[in-house]
């Protein structure tokens, strides 16, 4: 008989057929490998998970990723926050979509909610969020880095005011985790959303840590999976695959970081050389991979075909909002023009990227822009055709 | 340069580069494979799994998997129906918990739910969904086949009574879905739920039929995928393989439903010899792989792990209740006494089991069943000790 030594369930298993006797004999038991170690393996994930956010595994849910981790984490805060008689739900203008439609219609189902202001940094303060606070507030919610501009908000100053307060705090960590360093009970944070292909690992899984002693409500109802918080048969391979990305993620923050806002930086400092640029986000407090600018008289649209024909794969705005014509809410909230936000253009290094990337893209995207303003009537002459060298 | 011939957009690239004149010779592209073509994929997968259905690429709609599909459609159903004033649903006792708890939710927000009553065999009829709808009903959720017991629900008349009434009809199909044939115009089914691992796609990914003219509302918001109906990046690798899967399965139904169901028989057929047991479910119209049985005087989870040292993995219930000790909720609905209960045992069949495997689960159970009642004081006597050849 095959034994499973590490496994509880077939050691019961094996002292319950002991007293067979039908046949006189052992029964023969067809060979095939152990098929019940799933439950172990997520076990090791949620444990890997929640030692890189300094948490316990029984506080990490796993979800399909990162919007229904937020849309769970808001939904759950003010059905509870209802029950309390507590309506009103702080964030920022800045928020991911996944946070401002699901306050959107939390709003339309009677919530309250104040959207705090971001200075032309895009930052907010803990000073903001205390002054927002009243005795009806249910949650605050405050992403912990932007998915646009890149800039860090001051997670542990705002999870500081909220625990003070009494205040159950979110906090969407999307574009940080496994790229900023995070610490859940040293930042007083009550909730926290992740998704996986955002540091590498596969798409279709995220996950949403709840601190113990926060009530949680299913999104998603059904089986009792996640302890009866997230129904649906469990997507394993994905959940181990983002387990194991993570560890190495985190793992790798220091070098990573080091090195990647090194290169950001000397690209920064390059494109800052480009008249008529600016830089979006934070110059210091900015996810290290993130380089955002708005050039003047440039298309969005146009720039990124042409950069693509050069090898230089970029974004505009935001990636979920890469079908949509309107101006980013994120750069109108940092006080862009329209006319600016439509010429935004966003770049994400990673440790992949080299030295001579960042000289090939700073000889590369000057020309694009001063070529693309040379076709404009009004740009056309101020500019004078000249390219400067902004190595 | 690179010419990706089947894409609109790298031809309007194409189109747009011609201008450049920069260096006076084409730019120079670094080789890479096309990173654009997902979307097509995608578009290529909803299509396939829309040719299976019998409706229109733009009727399909990704989702995780088939409990956010379910909830996703009661939720909207029951959202636009408190619109107009109705606030009425109707489905049955024995549906999947998916439905079965989010209706539950519901009741408590103030919609009035009927759950109908089946047969002894799983069924209920067109006529009593007839009688049950009122001027309220926003919703009929039926599913198309039961996971425990396998029943096979009479979708194309309960469609025919929904559509004559104009209720809106949703149907659960994730035990179904690449198993039975399904035409949703021709069995006038609104919605529809699919799961992709149970016809041996992926986990982690399902989808959502919606007949075009009815409305959808987000359970999952944030960005604008799936038409803004479903937020979250798409799991593309999980929805090119459900795809694959489907239209794989869905070719194979005539052939593999004719061999799985004569092999289902013969197993019935040898099990219903042991004394004391009972077939669960419709004899007939049943899932083709569905064997479903109550023992008397055997306690399931014994019983599962005997047969699982012996080689034969099945299962005592649903699998999202396998961490419950409940009755199963569709046992009771079908008037089992609770202690029989207990005692139930189910075998999914497939393509890939052989008829010597379905003599050697004949050989194999009514011994294990004996072995067990022997164990028992009260069946000892009765029984005798003598295990009866039931091949």
């Amino acid at each position: 008989m095959q034994i499973y030594a590490d496994n509880a369930h077939h050691k019961a298993l094996q002292a319950a057929i002991k007293p067979w006797v039908l046949h006189g004999t052992e029964p023969q038991v067809p060979q095939r490998p152990p098929h019940r170690t799933g439950s172990c393996r997520q076990l090791q994930a949620r444990q890997d998970i929640a030692a890189c956010l300094g948490c316990t595994a029984r506080e990490i849910y796993f979800t399909s990723g990162g919007s229904e981790a937020d849309n769970q984490a808001l939904r759950s805060a003010a059905w509870y926050g209802a029950q309390n008689g507590k309506k009103h739900i702080i964030s920022t203008a800045i928020e991911h979509h996944a946070i401002l439609h699901t306050l959107k219609q939390l709003e339309e189902e009677g919530f309250s909610v104040t959207l705090l202001e971001v200075d032309e940094n895009g930052r907010v303060t803990p000073e903001q969020v205390a002054a927002a606070i009243r005795p009806d507030t249910c949650l605050v919610s405050v992403m912990f880095a932007n998915n646009e501009i890149g800039t860090i908000e001051p997670i542990a100053g705002i999870g500081a005011v909220c625990r003070e307060k009494g205040v159950l705090f979110h906090t969407d960590a999307v574009q940080a985790a496994g790229h900023l360093a995070i610490h859940v009970q040293g930042m007083h944070i009550d909730m926290l959303s992740l998704s996986a292909h955002k540091f590498c690992g596969p798409k279709g899984v995220g996950a949403l840590y709840v601190r113990r002693d926060v009530p949680l409500r299913s999104l998603i109802c059904g089986g009792g999976q996640e302890r009866g918080k997230r129904a649906g048969t469990e997507n394993l391979p994905a959940i181990v695959g983002m387990a194991a990305a993570f560890r190495e993620a985190c793992a790798a923050i220091p070098a990573h970081a080091a090195y990647v806002s090194a290169l950001r930086d000397r690209l920064i400092a390059g494109l800052s050389r480009i008249p008529h640029s600016t830089l979006n986000g934070d110059p210091q407090q900015r996810l290290p991979g993130n380089v955002h600018f708005c050039f003047e008289g440039v298309e969005g649209e146009s720039l990124l075909l042409l950069l693509d024909a050069k090898g230089i794969c970029a974004s505009s705005g935001s990636a979920c909002s890469s079908g949509s014509l309107d101006p980013s809410h994120v750069l109108l909230a940092i006080g862009r023009p329209r006319e600016a936000a439509h010429g935004s253009l966003r770049l994400t290094l990673s440790e992949e990227n080299t030295s001579e990337e960042v000289d090939y893209m700073l000889q590369v995207i000057p020309e694009v822009v001063f070529y693309l303003r040379k076709l404009s009537p009004v740009w056309r002459d101020m500019e004078g055709g000249r390219i400067p060298h902004v190595i």
